[in-house]
């Protein structure tokens, strides 16, 4: 008989968001009068249509798949010339960094590609998370099987978790013991800080030290304005040797909903094989892409393009102004009603202490019941967490101004 | 130090379309007064630009995009409701198939859901694919662990390999030995052979006596012009218990270059836990997708919605009509020369017998040479490939009809 991924049941039923569904509903049925006046600062999603430059190069690769000269069929599974050129030619090489076309490639999300990656490594590596931390690094690799069960408080056996506190600044200390990858977010979800080129340069020191390799989740870089915080992790000497990077096109272009990003690994990138070897990842990667994937919509790789024109730099300029508007108008709101702020300034996301004696799922009932807001309560992101809230700059002018008044006129 | 997956490096360099591009290339640099007139009929892409509803469909979306009120930011990770639905009612529900909506899970490529899919299996299973085959199905479990190295013909340890050959009308004869998990693609790529009623009824009964699940992989259903052929495998009374249907839109819409296909894990379908007990796989293929896959762009699952549309429906007929006239005029020529010809019927794909003595690595050069043909080698898809080459059918009419003047041509 066909036998399950047993791994699978490990994982918690309640996953984050759908607990959150479940009480905003619930508060809409028990308080009709309120409904329709939530404001939703949960989910990371944008809020505001594509770049003008982005829907006409949709328009007119739409209307090349319409035409037999100009049809497009199987692309490239690694993306299309013209987009990894560009990406790596304005992303990187611009920037004075050393990344070639082919060792960019293109995907349909950051968050596929942070589970996908697992499939090019061995079962024997230790496996080191952020706390708090974006799920998926940790869900994929309870899939995968490379944990035990999860204790009481949804930790996983076998990961090591780097607790990221406000006495870190939210950038884990370098751990004493041996992890062999480590995922780093910045600037980090959920807690909208940035890492420093220090920091980082610790992390690299590290994995280079232990042979380790370090996936670097940039997919907010755009939303970094201080020129003294890395945009990328190859910013950083030596990091062509030992990380991955992930980029996504959601955040700074919307494309939350399109679905196009990009991974780079580095040639350079060595990893063991069982039998001592050191061998390089890209062309397992290249392997894994050509073998279970099929290559980016062409119409939206055409969109991804021109993200990189200059009106389309200047569309998502404006786009990140609005939402970085937002994050300041909700930021001010909060240190106003005298909570404890982090973020918000070079990422999308503010992280709010929770009021003393409040936990975080309480304080996420509070927000709904008094101001009917929507927020991520911080334990929903691990242990460390809790006594946090996060709340999303992603939404329009007016929701954030309204919400911003209702956070002020609350009462602890 | 971090460990790599050893199991790629059971995966044999040489993939079978980069050593035909090598040869083609190579044919085309030596003879550079042929290079011109080279006629491309190995690998199954479509020609022919997308239907004009699906084209309409796009502009539309592309358009909601570009407007706040009507832009799509994240979408279920499993499909918008309107696309599932759509799908289930006419695929399934119009055709008195028991198929619900929430059984439907849209993806952009079946290739990438024929690899994804071993995420919700255990190692634990022996897995039977048929020979001929298409390489993905073998290569990921390659991949996944499931097999040992490869052997001198390239078949790999551990694998059930069920042989299709003229004799058994390439439908593979029901094994004596167990397998837990079974790939069937019908109509099949690379023979162009389909399977009956009764054939298919077979395999349901042994899947169900074993507790075997069957992979069904119906990409190229639309192709399927004679009524008493299944076009879904859920024609079957049982398959709801042991199978999962693969399905694209790349054949029938032409959306090689768009990106869009769907699977159907039914609520009945079960598997074994470790501790003995059976478990429903649907719940474990719906987290896989909200873990991994982030859905599909929404312009593409608009434009895969409008293919339901009666223009639509119209549209594509029109272009399986194309093909397959392609196809019968390249079957016909093949047969003109005398050829062992097989599939072409109710398939895009014509199976082709080499002339006696000739290998089919040897005839793929032999086309190339004397014809400025390029097929696919029969070798390039399992060793029971030997004696074969595939004429796609996808293609111009003019090409088609050039190729088959050469083909009617050449002497053995």
């Amino acid at each position: 008989m066909a036998f399950l991924n047993d791994h699978y049941l490990k994982l918690r039923a309640g996953y984050l968001f759908p607990e959150i569904a479940r009480r905003v509903n619930s508060f809409c049925e028990t308080h009709p009068e309120a409904a329709g006046r939530v404001i939703r600062c949960g989910i990371g999603d944008v809020t505001e249509p594509l770049p003008a430059a982005c829907i006409e190069a949709l328009h007119a690769a739409v209307d090349d798949m319409g035409r037999r000269e100009t049809f497009h069929g199987y692309g490239p599974e690694q993306g299309y010339e013209f987009l990894r050129h560009t990406i790596g030619q304005h992303d990187y090489r611009d920037r004075g960094l050393d990344v070639a076309d082919d060792e960019v490639f293109v995907s349909d999300g950051s968050k596929c590609d942070c589970g996908n990656i697992l499939d090019i490594f061995g079962h024997e590596n230790r496996i080191a998370v952020m706390d708090p931390v974006y799920p998926v690094y940790v869900d994929t690799n309870v899939m995968a099987g490379h944990t035990g069960p999860a204790n009481e408080i949804g930790a996983f056996e076998g990961l090591l978790y780097l607790p990221c506190t406000a006495a870190n600044g939210f950038v884990p200390a370098i751990p004493k013991e041996k992890a062999d990858i480590i995922y780093l977010c910045y600037p980090n979800n959920p807690t909208g800080a940035t890492a420093t080129r220090e920091q980082l340069a610790a992390w690299v020191e590290y994995a280079r030290v232990h042979g380790s390799i370090l996936l670097y989740d940039a997919a907010y870089e755009a939303y970094i304005s201080d020129p003294a915080i890395p945009r990328s992790i190859y910013e950083i000497p030596g990091a062509r040797e030992c990380a991955i990077e992930f980029r996504s096109f959601s955040k700074n272009g919307g494309f939350t909903g399109l679905r196009c990003a990009f991974t780079v690994v580095p040639k350079a990138l060595m990893a063991l094989a069982l039998n001592g070897e050191r061998r390089p990842l890209h062309p397992l990667w290249q392997r894994r892409m050509s073998t279970k994937f099929n290559g980016v919509s062409y119409p939206v790789q055409k969109a991804a393009e021109a993200i990189y024109s200059a009106d389309g730099k200047a569309q998502v300029a404006a786009l990140i102004a609005h939402y970085m508007g937002n994050a300041r108008i909700l930021r001010d709101a909060c240190a106003k009603l005298g909570l404890e702020v982090h973020g918000g300034v070079n990422a999308p996301y503010i992280w709010v202490g929770t009021p003393p004696g409040i936990g975080s799922w309480d304080m996420f009932d509070l927000m709904l019941e008094e101001a009917s807001i929507v927020v991520t309560p911080g334990a929903g992101f691990g242990s460390s967490g809790e006594g946090f809230f996060r709340i999303s700059a992603f939404n329009s002018r007016a929701n954030a101004e309204e919400a911003a008044r209702r956070i002020e006129a609350m009462n602890f």
